[in-house]
Order: C-alpha cells, then sequence, then structure tokens
C-alpha cells in the first residue's frame, strides 16, 4: 500500500495540488483551481471602488475555496485512502500580505474593513509602496544598516516592510485594527493548523529577517516612522521557523473539509520559487536551481554567508535548513517572448502557425533554431522589466541593436533568448565574484521543459551543462517533500530532505552540453553584451532613466 | 495657346514623364512605365547566367521603350499640338552607367557583348565594386588628395571609378571594347540629340570631377592601376556642362519616334534628386531641399566651397549654375518603416487596417498620432541601412531602446520617425558648423506629401519651419523646368531657371511649424540621440561593426 504526500502550490494566478508517492516520487494525481477574483488591480470586489495605478489584490477566499476544490479533486482522482495521506506541505507567492483579526480571520472578511483596500491581500506584484521603499533604502544606507548587504544593497518595494509601511501611512486605522500582519503562505498553514508558524524563507527573503541578527532594530523602525518603532512585536512574530520544520497537524476542522485525517502534518510554508530547489534535486553547495517561467529565478547553496552583488537575497535555513540560500533573479523570460509574440509579429507569421496548428512561439523556435550563433547580428538587453539580478534597478528598460532592412522576426526573438542568457551569465558571474561557487546547474519550469532551442542557447553562453528536472511541477512536488518531512520517519516520512530527494525526486536523463564552437561565438557576443550592460546599467549613460522620467512627465 | 515642357524622369523602377505648362507650371498631363527589366540583380536575361551578390544591373533598352510610352501617353492626355513643346529635360539615378561604343549604343546591345554583365547597365544600387571603392579611398587618403574634402572624406562603391575599376578587374575585355563610359542620363540626352553632353551634376557629384580642379590627376589613376591612368582621356570627356545648359537639339529621328518636333530644345541630363530643387522653388543659398521618400537626400546651395563633415558631396554647378551645390543623405527613411510595417506589426493591426480599407501605415500613423513627444519612452538610431550623412559608414545598423512589455506597435513606429528626425537634424548641424546655413527648408517626395505627423515631428525636432513643394512629381516638373531653361526666351521658354521658378513652381500654403513644448522635449531627446550616435558611430563602442563581421564569418 503506498504513502502519499499533498503538495499545495499556490501561484499568481490558480493553485495546485499534487498527490505524490513518497517512496518513489510519483506523480499520482493533480488538480488546478483558478482563482475567481484573479489578481484585483482594476477595482475593489466589495464597493466597486477604483484601485489606484500599481496596486494588485486578492481575496483570501479564493485561496480557502481553490484548497478545498484541488485536493477533493486529487483525491477523488487517485482514488487514495485518507489515510495514505501522510503530510502537507504549501508554497506561496511573496511577499503577499494581509492584515488579519485575534482570530486568524483576514480583516477584509470583516463587514467594518471589507471597503478599506488596505484590508484586503496585498499581491507579491502590488507595486504601490515604491515610495515607502525608497524611504527605507535611503534611510538604511544613511544608517549603514548592517541587513542591506544581504539584499544587494536594496530593498523592493514587494517586500513586507515597504508594504506595512503604505498601509500605515495610508489607512492608520488598518494598521492599527490589524492584529497581526502575514505572509498568505503562513496563514494558510495557521487555517490548516490552527498555529502560527512563519517561516523563514519569506522572513528571511521578504521581511530583513536574519538567523543570527533577527529583525531590524526598533531604532531603525522607530527613524523611518515613530508609530513604526515596535511593528515587530505589536504586527509579526519573532518566532521563525526553518523550512522543513513541521507548523503543526491538520486541525479536525479542515480535515473534515479537505477528506483528509486529522493530525497529519503540515510543513512550514516555503515560497513558490524556493520550494522548486530540493524537487530539482538539489541539496548541496555549488549546484544552482534555475527556474525559467515568466520570470527567472536562481537559488544556490552555501555553507556561509556571502556579499553578492545584485543577490536578491541570502538567507540562512531560507531554501535548505543548515544552508544560507542565496537567490538571483531575471524579471522578464518568458514574459519577454510573450510580448514579442504578441506585438511584433507579422500576419504572415501567425497565419503560418494557424494553419499548422502550432503556437506562434513554436513556429518562431523552429525558425529562430536554423539561425547559428551570431548569425542574426543582433544583441539586445533583457531588460524589458528592469534589472532584477545584478543591477537591481526597475528603472532599466529594453535596448535591441543590429537591425538592417534584412532583419526578420526570428531574428529579433532569438536575440531576445540570447540576451536572457547572457543574463543568467552575469548572475553566474556575480555569484563567482563574490566567493558563491556554481558547478552544476539544473533547470526547471515551462521554458525548461519546453524549449530545447532555449536550453542549448543557455548552454552554448554560459559554457555548461543544464541538466533538467524531471517534473514538470517542481513547486508542488516540493512542498510535497517537505510535507514528508514534516511528517517525519516515525509518521511514514522522511526525517532529512536528502532521503526524500533520493526518493523523490530526479532530473532528465536529457541534459544540454555546450557546444564549443557555438561558445566561442557566444563569448564574444557576451563581451559586447557586458560592455553594453555597464554602459547603460552602471551610471555612464543613463539614457534609459532619462527616457522613463519623461514617459512619466508626457 | 499654351507652350509646354516636357520633364522625362527616370526612376529606380520607372520612368515618368510630366507635360508642364511653362507659363503657369500647370501639370497637364502625366504617364509612368516600369521597366520590364526593373532591377536585374539574379541572373542576366541574355544567358540566364546566376548574378553574384550585390550586384545590380539594368537593361538599357527599357529606358528607351519607356520613354517612347511615356512621352505618347502625355501628348495623347494632353492633346497637345508637337509645336507647342518646345524643350526637354531628363533626370536619371546616379551613378547608373554603362558602356558604350563609337555610335553610342550600348555593348550589351551587341551580340558579341551581350553574354558578359560587365556589358549591361550598373546601376546605382549595384554595390559590389566596394572592394574597388576601400581600394580608392586607401589610396587617396593616403596620397592626400583634395577630392576627398569635396566627399566628407569617402567615395562611395556606387560612384564611377569604383564600377570602372571593377571593370577594368574583373572583365578587362569590356573596358577595352568600350568606346566610352557614361552616365545613362547623360546617354538619353545623346540618344535624343546626337551629341555627347556631359553633366556637371553627375560628373560632380558621382565621378570626382571639380569644376575648377577637373578630375584627379593621372598619376593618382595610375596609382589605382597602371592601365587606369588614361581613364579620363580615353573612356570619358573632359567637357562637362553645367546644370541648365543645353544638351542639344530633338533629331529628326527621336522626333518622329517621340511624336514631337525636331529641333527642339533638349537640357543636360541631372540626378532625380537634384533636379527636385527648383521645383521646390529653391534658387538662392541658406534653402534646404529635403526629398522624403524611401531614402532622403538634403541639398543646399552656397556661393563658395565648404569643407562640411558627412557631405555626400561639394559640387560648382551641379544643382544650379553659378552656386556650389552641397548634398547629404539619410540611407533609410520610407525604407525603415516600411519594413517595420511588413515584420513587425502584429495581424490585430493587419486585421484592423484591412477592415477600415486603409494602409497598414496609415493606421500606425493614427494611432502614433496621439502619442506626446517623449511618452513612448523610446529612442532609435535610424541605422537600418547605414549612415550615409554624417558618418558615412554602410556598417552601423539599427538601436533602439527604452522598450518595455507595455510598449504597443506605434510606439516603436513613431520612434522611427522621430530617429529619422533627428537625423535630418545632425546633418542641419553638421552643415552649420560647416559654415552652410540652412535658413529655410522645403520638403518635397513622397512622405511630405503625405504624412502629416512625421511633418510635424520633423518640424518639432529641428525647432524649424517644413514647407512642403506644391507638385507631387517634383523630379518630373524640374525636368521640365530645365526643358524650358534650355529652350531659352528667344524660342518661348526662360533664359533663366529663377524666371522659370517664379512662373513654374510653387510650395504649399500649409506649412508646419514647431510647437515650442514639443520641441523641449525633442531638444532633450536629441541630446540622448546625439550622445548614442556619437557612442556607436564614431569609434567608442564598435558593437555594430563587430556583430555585421560575425554575422559575415557565420
Amino acid at each position: 500500500m503506498a504513502t502519499y504526500s499533498l503538495g499545495i502550490d499556490f501561484g499568481t494566478l490558480s493553485a495546485r495540488a499534487l498527490l505524490v508517492d513518497i517512496d518513489t516520487g510519483r506523480e499520482v494525481a493533480s488538480d488546478v483551481c483558478e482563482y475567481p477574483h484573479a489578481v484585483i488591480d482594476d477595482h475593489l470586489p466589495s464597493t466597486g471602488e477604483k484601485l489606484p495605478p500599481d496596486w494588485a489584490l486578492q481575496d483570501p477566499q479564493d485561496y480557502l475555496d481553490a484548497l478545498q476544490k484541488v485536493v477533493s479533486a486529487v483525491m477523488k482522482q487517485s482514488k487514495a485512502q485518507p489515510s495514505d495521506v501522510i503530510g502537507i506541505g504549501i508554497d506561496f507567492t511573496a511577499c503577499t500580505i494581509m492584515p488579519i483579526d485575534k482570530s486568524g480571520q483576514p480583516l477584509c472578511f470583516d463587514s467594518r474593513w471589507a471597503s478599506n483596500p488596505h484590508a484586503w491581500v496585498k499581491l507579491w506584484k502590488h507595486h504601490a509602496a515604491q515610495p515607502e521603499a525608497s524611504k527605507i533604502n535611503e534611510i538604511a544606507d544613511a544608517r549603514g544598516e548592517k541587513f542591506l548587504h544581504r539584499y544587494g544593497g536594496k530593498v523592493s518595494s514587494e517586500w513586507l516592510f515597504p508594504k506595512l509601511l503604505q498601509i500605515l501611512n495610508e489607512a492608520p486605522e488598518i494598521y492599527s485594527a490589524a492584529d497581526k500582519f502575514i505572509e498568505a503562505g503562513d496563514w494558510l498553514t495557521l487555517q490548516l493548523t490552527g498555529i502560527e508558524s512563519r517561516s523563514a524563507c519569506a522572513a528571511g527573503y521578504k521581511a530583513m529577517w536574519d538567523k543570527a541578527d533577527g529583525f531590524p532594530s526598533g531604532d531603525f523602525f522607530r527613524s523611518l516612522d515613530p508609530r513604526f518603532e515596535r511593528v515587530v512585536d505589536e504586527k509579526l512574530s519573532r518566532k521563525i521557523l526553518p523550512v522543513g520544520a513541521k507548523a503543526g497537524e491538520l486541525t479536525d476542522g479542515m480535515a473534515a473539509k479537505l477528506g483528509l485525517m486529522p493530525g497529519i502534518a503540515v510543513a512550514v510554508a516555503v515560497i513558490d520559487a524556493h520550494v522548486a530547489t530540493p524537487a530539482a534535486t538539489v541539496t548541496k553547495e555549488g549546484s544552482m536551481v534555475a527556474i525559467m517561467g515568466t520570470s527567472s529565478c536562481h537559488m544556490v547553496l552555501g555553507k556561509s554567508p556571502k556579499i553578492v552583488e545584485g543577490i536578491s537575497g541570502c538567507v540562512e535555513d531560507g531554501i535548505l535548513p543548515g544552508y544560507f540560500g542565496f537567490e538571483a533573479g531575471q524579471s522578464c523570460v518568458g514574459d519577454h517572448f510573450a510580448w514579442f509574440a504578441e506585438n511584433c509579429v507579422p500576419e504572415s507569421y501567425t497565419a503560418e502557425a494557424r494553419s499548422r496548428a502550432i503556437g506562434i512561439q513554436d513556429l518562431l523556435t523552429e525558425k529562430a533554431s536554423k539561425l547559428k550563433p551570431g548569425q542574426s547580428g543582433l544583441l539586445a538587453l533583457d531588460w524589458w522589466n528592469g534589472n532584477r539580478s545584478v543591477l537591481e534597478d526597475g528603472d532599466l528598460t529594453g535596448m535591441i541593436l543590429g537591425m538592417t532592412l534584412a532583419t526578420r522576426p526570428e531574428e529579433i526573438y532569438r536575440a531576445l533568448i540570447e540576451a536572457t542568457a547572457y543574463g543568467t551569465n552575469i548572475i553566474i558571474d556575480s555569484l563567482h565574484a563574490g566567493g558563491v561557487e556554481v558547478n552544476e546547474i539544473i533547470a526547471c519550469g515551462g521554458l525548461a521543459d519546453k524549449n530545447e532551442m532555449l536550453m542549448q542557447i543557455y548552454a552554448d553562453v554560459t559554457n555548461r551543462e543544464f541538466k533538467v528536472a524531471e517534473s514538470a511541477q517542481t513547486c508542488a512536488l516540493g512542498s510535497a517533500m517537505w510535507g514528508a518531512v514534516a511528517a517525519g520517519k516515525s509518521r511514514g516520512g522522511y526525517d532529512t530532505i536528502n532521503e526524500a530527494v533520493a526518493k523523490m525526486a530526479r532530473v532528465k536523463d536529457k541534459s544540454y552540453l555546450p557546444d564549443p564552437s557555438a561558445h566561442a561565438v557566444y563569448a564574444r557576443l557576451f563581451d559586447d553584451y557586458k560592455k553594453l550592460h555597464d554602459y547603460f546599467g552602471r551610471g555612464e549613460n543613463d539614457v534609459m532613466k532619462r527616457l522613463k522620467e519623461m514617459k512619466t512627465l508626457s
């Protein structure tokens, strides 16, 4: 009789459940449910009130409804017995936070507060707290706050404290009414277990927390706003659990709702990108996991903290217990190609794709595959959505050069893909320069699964082998693995993530090996990419910022 | 009873005749005939032999056939009497040359030579003589040849001597068999009049001739090749007539063929761009004529020679007798927008244009018109076809920056148009820096006639009024005006081009005035254009050349 763990992956638009056989890693059943309210960025559902630009909210009821639906679906599909399921793991987007009351209910469920947009979940991509993020960066920099180093020198507007400060500024009544503010992932484990168990992953990467140093000082928070001095003790929690710990056990009530057994282990929540690391087989230093989708995220483990330029975070216990997890990222990868396919491809291509019943990107890839490295004569900077690592600058924009009257769409498409590969190479070089070795790369995510040309370009550009995780659902699989670890050996799971990886995770047989002659061309192109990267990205010519400013003014 | 002059405009793909009332400038009738062989760039019609890359030939029989057809057509349309037509003017593309025998017949008409590609007309855009052009530039520069200054320091592969040198190198038997080499425009006046009358316009702009200094020395030509020493005396002519002179009179034979009166005046041929100058009303120094079409050409008159960076030529008597004619150009204007419309516009736009029965560029213009200066956040370098003025570098390529995931096709389209306006502004600045004043601008050509948004952008970028020539056929009108001047007052025409301009040419009532607030934004954008222009164009970062080289190697 098989033993299962449940991984629940809460993404930006939907939740996915994956039921996994913990002895073999076999993915027994999966189901996806889209959130009815998706991303709330136009008007507030409760009142119809128009939301300002850069806002992005969600309705936590969507999470609960989706959870119930996907768990029921996989149990039904798999014909598994509730007693066969020994653990649950959850991963969630971050920083996605909400204000809750003493009972753990979101303030937006309360009719007294539902009409206030600040009572709702602020999704990770709520970008309206940029003034607060800038203030935090400015003051932290002036005070020489050590925590900044862990984040490559800059805090993002997507993170916890900018968002809280925005609420304090714009809706002090909500700030005051909230018993706590909590990450949606931690709120989910609270709903499942009745216990508040905050994750070192979200706290470390998004809330400026460090295992050794804790949160920034009250003195620092007071310098932002006198009312903010005790924000950690008043509105958060100092009890932070490492990834892999058990958050608690499933309550009777939730067990009944989900059709599972009460008392089974629930793992501490993990950020959706970071949870893929063990699912991509990585449990040791020197191996990089690259999740390649609409954007890309790069994670490497190390034994000691390092200062790396442009890193999104360096967090102890944040990816695997006992390791420092380094995270870097590229903010525009699949999004970039989708933009191109939607805006820049002529009707004749669209018609050809349709007549052959293939996707437009499949057609572009087919045509671009016939080109040799260097043949397009094009070079691009992949900054259509700013640059996360290593420049950490949202005001940078895209660039492409080399066009002639003979330039074809597939050449531009390939140049955009190559640009993202150069961007990855910059990140690897920066990690090395900071003393973080990258000896192995395992890719996962939609692009790694689907686009062989892209993977070969990445291998050729970086001159490294790219392995690919076998699972097409590495996030949900990672969560299921943490569920098995939370249960522990005594309850049919595993005591360590290494044991779980050995049984449940693997890479595909096929990997992408660099071609020496292609690499020789790409090495020359990368030199030029680097030169333009530094010219436009490091202040020699701030034309991109000037254009963006003029755009705002016009 | 009206008196008429006939202007014949020989373009790249077709010839056009325009019958003009010389008292009023009224365009009485016009007709166009496409050349059956168009541009011969794939295989030789006589043998089917495949042509090498960069070759572009034509069949001179096409010119004769087209001439007869269009002249007959306008005479028939207008119901004019042959005796009412007092003069003929011709303009032609240049440098478009052919080898002829003693009787003035092209060698390709001779069965002994017809199978040799070098016996045919080499069209202006035959670019296969680049090695010869490079050799000429190198040796002339090393010898400190003064003539180079008149061409901004560089001779183009499109010009006469590189083409002759290519023939000497690759087909010495043709070089030897040719009695002369002649510009197609001058060949046409030879056919019409029986007299060889070479034009100062083509000789000055394309054959390194100068009114004061003549051709380069035999010593220089010998340094290129010993067989080339006496090229001028053996294969060309030193008798060069100023623009506006009478080339001769219509022969009996040609008069019969064309249905005109024998003995009427035929003007010296003029290059097609340059002939537009009087048709755009310009007869004095300080006024610039900008012909804006697939590429753009800028002409200004001056009273003395000047050294101007990046000028295509400075020729005495080359545009108007008694003046130095300065020419500059942009090699990619309408071509640029057409490339974009063909390669980069999504199906939804194409479908919208079709459903509204408008052109795709009309739709793009409509959408782009709604944008304010600076609103796109984009900046481009308009070098999709290299840079003619002021950098004179065919290896430069296009660049665009500022793209985000929200960038729309009409924003890119507008940025490309703006880039060509910045390019024009660079040319104006360079002329000023060289001591050539530009106090007035009159535009003509397809874009000036059709695209109001584009014209307003040019006015706003340059902070200058743009007037527009009234005629939509300024080249053919200019030729007709020179025909009237060749006839002279005694035969019902004019003694000077000024008299012809006063009666036959005018500008439209509507001109484009710069908007101060738009100019303020464009002045800032132009600063950034200039910075990137110099960075990529003047050697600070030769990435475009490196990419082009890699493209050639791959």
